[in-house]
């Protein structure tokens, strides 16, 4: 199809100070997991997104020097001309596509302890390192100023001849020392580069320089700024001295990338924050500066992306999840197939990856991190390699990404959903509060096998094992997915709570199905995820009295991965939901349960009419068990696979990648014990 | 010197199966930080070993299959073919030194997530993976269980080949499938693999005969078992049933490696338990078995070895943390150098590692994990370049080491300390409740230094920077330590907190000195590490009554890196101190202080008569500051260097690392911006 030409001006070229980008779309710095640590497969998620259109490819963070080690975070390392040839190789990727490549520069200051270096961290002034590990930084003097400047300007010399076309300055306080020094908080020097607002901002201007000179004939130099990081003395927010930087420095950079203050509020799940959640903080720079200007916001609408542009907002459509969740946006906005653009959902698993430093998972597109090592392409797939028939059972994340990838590949399909809707979990977790984007995983699935004629839904199908024998599919995959237990057991408690009997017990799926929950209520967390506290949130906004308890140290503890967190905590506090961590479930009776702090073993009583309880799930596997009995050759069935959480219980993305894998690989060779994907290795000496 | 006749029987040969190992020194298998990412590191680190005189060296972990991935913990992987390089080369290393290598297989079942793998983790029933990650194991099935068995054989296979003597199952119930088979609480299976110990047994008992029959002819076959682990199905202790385990397959193993329960209690910190603190649990394997048994208990004194032995203890006098604190421990004893040991303290900084994933420190060691990237021996240091004297102001842990290692360098070294006790911090924190042995990082020195003739050591010296510059050294080392801040500033607060005037205010080094600390006191905590929670053990001790406060979620959350956070949580409890996590503290007050929940802002008032900070340090550097504005080079001063907390503030393991750092790289030629040790880098395809 052609492209619709109200979004023409997404693609005009766009001038970036000596170079020129091909059009608006730019993948901005974003961390993935891979880094340094897994490079190939790092070079082949930055290539695939150059194929899928974006006209800038930028890297994660990348640290110029050991005192600015940021082990073990798994980003860039620009350390020495060791470390060119990763990047080099990465470019000639980006620049086969006809994209531009830049580098994200920095010294992370105190954030980082140089675990892996051993160095002593460098500051502004004197201060414990942000991650927590028992050191701190010293503060700079002159000559510690002199040589980060020269470090600086080794790294863009270096990152030139590795062949990037922009390399990046980064400004945030917290996060690298060029925000720091800005920082009036965090800036209490007494020389010329503490106190006024020139002085603070003296490092900036001086590095600015330094590559302007050093590499800016050729590169274009970019500054990530956050707009909104000027703060008072005393911590209040002063946005007049965020303003007044931009003032000061307005023509000195090519590009202005602008973000927002706090990584949680930049990277905003979608569970509290919509699409251009950024537009009120960043809508002015444009009129500071004639330079272009960069932002993030989420987006995968180009309605909205083109309004971005005409408004005067942005000169540049910024993306970092979007990118992740469908590498080839740009592409199918040209060629006139918008609707093919698998949306982000905001979940923020891909972020989930900086902290478990391993390459990084999507919720939306399982085959981000598998470029390299399983040659996975997120676009293609090979054609069928048979004629059988498949049956998927069950229209959750895992089936209907299993029929779309087997309908993508030619194979004819018929999918069976028991209720008369599609999208299993999704669609249950989508109606609870702030979870309505999680349902594009569900919609872009079913769209896309909607078109195909080979692919058959049928709701409403609740299938027994004599059904499926009767059919006689040769492939059968059941994706039936998973129920929560209702006994307490799970990550605490090996053995069921006792007194369950006495009390009304509630699980997720109960009040999915609209159970009638009354107060007071206790939301019982084992599973650390988001089910605990958002159910807390969705039953107090239904007016009940609610105490969430958990083991944890703090409630939903494993969404500090996905920044929701605090977002959490603070909203179940202005709910006024009561919040009770480190403790267990000794009990339950009428009208009560008794719960035990992990630390003391002190216990108290609960006020407690309704019991939810969010501990761990079971598969839904009662038909794989009976299929496993049958005689399957008898029916013409060659082989039966669970899929998703049927075959165990886990995160949406792993139900998604659970289904897309099966397609994959069905009529692919047998491949016994080897590891199923390349690896990495380190070079022995 | 000759060696000590009571001590020959440590160094007797000791047949285990099919080896034999040439004494009884055996460093048992441990993580260490580097494994597959750091492989030369890892391989130099355990040559290092065997160069010091033990008879087996052994490797950390070592995951056998994708469904066990532990990523990204950084242990051992021996997958496929691929990886077996890595090992070859170790185990070279080893053999060159007349010791045996052996490898830990293990299949940790539910305890990772398989992050990098992506494979579905497996485990003895449903279960959520421990690691917290939102995913659950599936319960193995029988094809799972034969080809669980299978991978096992297959890495026994490649063991061989990669050249290892001693070949490890691993029975830990949370960190392995055959533990978690076992324990009566994780295993409700109904199958032949469930249900009587008989079955539960049976898989450990098939892998123990799959391996003899592959490996056994040619290798060892040894079992780490955890003695302690039997389990009621409500959780209970139950030692007849561990008893019973050993005692049927009391002979089917060639070596027991045997050793308890929670890794806390197994690498138990010496604030916690003294040397051998694992005696009254393992004390009876020996009398079960005619195989060689091997168990570990921080051993660092000989003659607690011999006594082990000659108790039918032990056979194998284990080790991971005392060989890590002296490589060299075997040799010095073998060469009647027994007054050498450099005694492990029993910090658990080597464990640390463990979750910050990077190479192993010691805070004894300073060249632990240096050995490949620095060259760096821990008994050879390379003689003196020049005859500069050198004068060293502060006998810390900084000092001290700095003068040890130029001492054996044989540089003229001046030490001169203000107080009239040697140690610095060591010599105060070592006082405190349970940290005596941390004094061994003194005393090591202390003894080192009073033996070298070329090493002056003055006590009561408090120099001022007119008395340098008088004496004219040409070198001079500043290591005066730091102090902590008295106005509240940290990680948590960026300004002073209001109204310290009004109230009693203590620093820890107040308390070191003997103020007088009248009850109630707050201790506030925005350290995280030992300290606040060793301040509020001590003052509770003394009669106060004690609340401490802190921003983190948990008390000392750092030291949960160290295994220390649950037992410093569960003494605060039973001595009655009163916990506030999760607090920061808006103001002092006359007899009190207000304190506000991070996450809900609430704010509530303590009495408070004493309020101790334990936030931050500031350098005790005004020698420093005062020396650099004089004119060095006229008093004939050619370098002037700021070592451990004078520089930055940090643990004594960085202190010791930096007094030895320096005396190292003292008259070496200049590297500039040199990146000053070697890298591990990954091949690129």
């Amino acid at each position: 199809m052609p492209r619709d030409p109200r979004y023409d001006i997404l693609f005009e070229p766009v001038p970036i100070g000596p170079v020129t980008a091909k059009n608006r779309f730019f993948q901005v710095p974003h961390c993935n997991g891979m880094g340094m640590s897994f490079p190939n497969a790092m070079i082949a998620m930055r290539r695939m997104k150059a194929e899928g259109g974006w006209a800038v490819i930028c890297t994660e963070e990348t640290d110029i020097h050991p005192s600015g080690d940021l082990s073990p975070l798994v980003e860039g390392r620009l350390w020495d001309d060791r470390d060119i040839p990763i990047f080099a190789r990465m470019n000639e990727a980006v620049h086969d596509h006809g994209a531009l490549a830049g580098i994200e520069l920095v010294h992370t200051g105190h954030r980082d302890g140089c675990l892996y270096s051993r160095e002593v961290p460098i500051a502004v002034g004197h201060v414990p390192v942000s991650t927590g590990y028992p050191v701190q930084a010293r503060a700079m003097d002159r000559a510690d100023i002199r040589n980060y400047r020269r470090w600086h300007r080794d790294a863009a010399l270096r990152a030139r001849r590795a062949g990037f076309d922009l390399i990046y300055l980064y400004s945030h306080a917290g996060s690298s020392l060029l925000g720091d020094f800005l920082s009036r908080k965090r800036n209490r020097r007494s020389d010329e580069y503490g106190g006024s607002l020139e002085n603070r901002m003296r490092l900036l201007r001086e590095v600015l320089e330094d590559t302007h000179e050093a590499v800016g004939d050729t590169c274009a130099v970019a500054l990530r700024y956050v707009v909104d990081e000027g703060l008072s003395e005393d911590g209040a927010a002063n946005m007049d001295e965020s303003r007044a930087v931009i003032e000061a420095l307005a023509e000195v950079p090519d590009l202005w990338d602008v973000n927002i203050r706090e990584w949680r509020r930049d990277s905003m799940p979608s569970r509290f924050g919509p699409e251009g959640s950024q537009e009120e903080f960043i809508g002015f720079v444009k009129r500071l500066t004639t330079k272009p200007v960069v932002g993030v916001g989420r987006f995968t609408s180009p309605d909205t992306m083109v309004s971005q542009i005409r408004r005067g907002i942005l000169d540049f459509i910024g993306a970092a999840r979007p990118s992740i969740a469908d590498p080839f946006l740009p592409k199918k906005i040209e060629e006139g197939r918008s609707d093919d653009i698998r949306e982000c959902i905001g979940c923020n698993m891909c972020v989930t990856s900086d902290f478990t430093m391993v390459p990084m998972r999507c919720t939306q597109n399982p085959t981000i991190g598998e470029e390299w090592r399983k040659d996975w392409h997120p676009e293609i797939i090979p054609a069928k390699a048979s004629d059988d028939r498949v049956l998927i059972v069950g229209a959750g994340p895992a089936g209907l990404e299993c029929a779309r990838s087997l309908g993508n590949r030619g194979y004819a399909v018929t999918l069976a959903e028991a209720r008369e809707v599609l999208g299993g979990r999704v669609h249950d977790e989508s109606r609870l509060a702030g979870l309505a984007t999680w349902g594009r995983v569900r919609d872009y699935r079913v769209q896309q096998i909607q078109r195909m004629p080979n692919v058959e839904t049928y709701l409403g199908s609740r299938l027994s094992a004599a059904d499926i024998l009767d059919y006689g599919f040769p492939r059968v995959v059941l994706a039936t997915g998973a129920s929560w237990r209702r006994d307490g057991i799970g990550r605490f408690h090996a053995t069921a709570i006792p007194g369950l009997a006495d009390i009304a017990v509630f699980t997720p799926e109960d009040i999915f199905a609209g159970a009638k929950i009354a107060g007071p209520v206790v939301v019982y967390d084992d599973d650390h995820y988001y089910m605990g506290g958002v159910l807390a949130e969705q039953l107090r906004l239904q007016g009940a009295e609610v105490t969430l308890v958990t083991p944890a140290s703090d409630v939903s503890s494993w969404t500090a991965m996905t920044l929701e967190q605090t977002w959490i905590e603070e909203r179940l506090y202005q709910l006024g939901v009561t919040v009770k961590e480190k403790h267990g479930l000794s009990a339950a009776g009428k009208g009560e349960v008794r719960i035990a702090h992990t630390g003391s073993g002190r216990e108290q009583t609960l006020p407690c009419s309704s019991l939810v309880l969010v501990t761990m799930r079971l598969p839904n596997d009662a038909l794989f068990h009976a299929l496993e009995q049958a005689l399957l050759a008898d029916a013409g069935i060659m082989s039966l696979t669970r899929i998703g959480d049927c075959l165990a219980p886990s995160t949406i993305a792993a139900a998604v990648y659970s289904g897309h894998r099966f397609a994959r690989e069905m009529d692919a060779p047998p491949r016994n014990d080897e590891v199923p994907f390349k690896r990495e290795l380190i070079t022995l000496e």
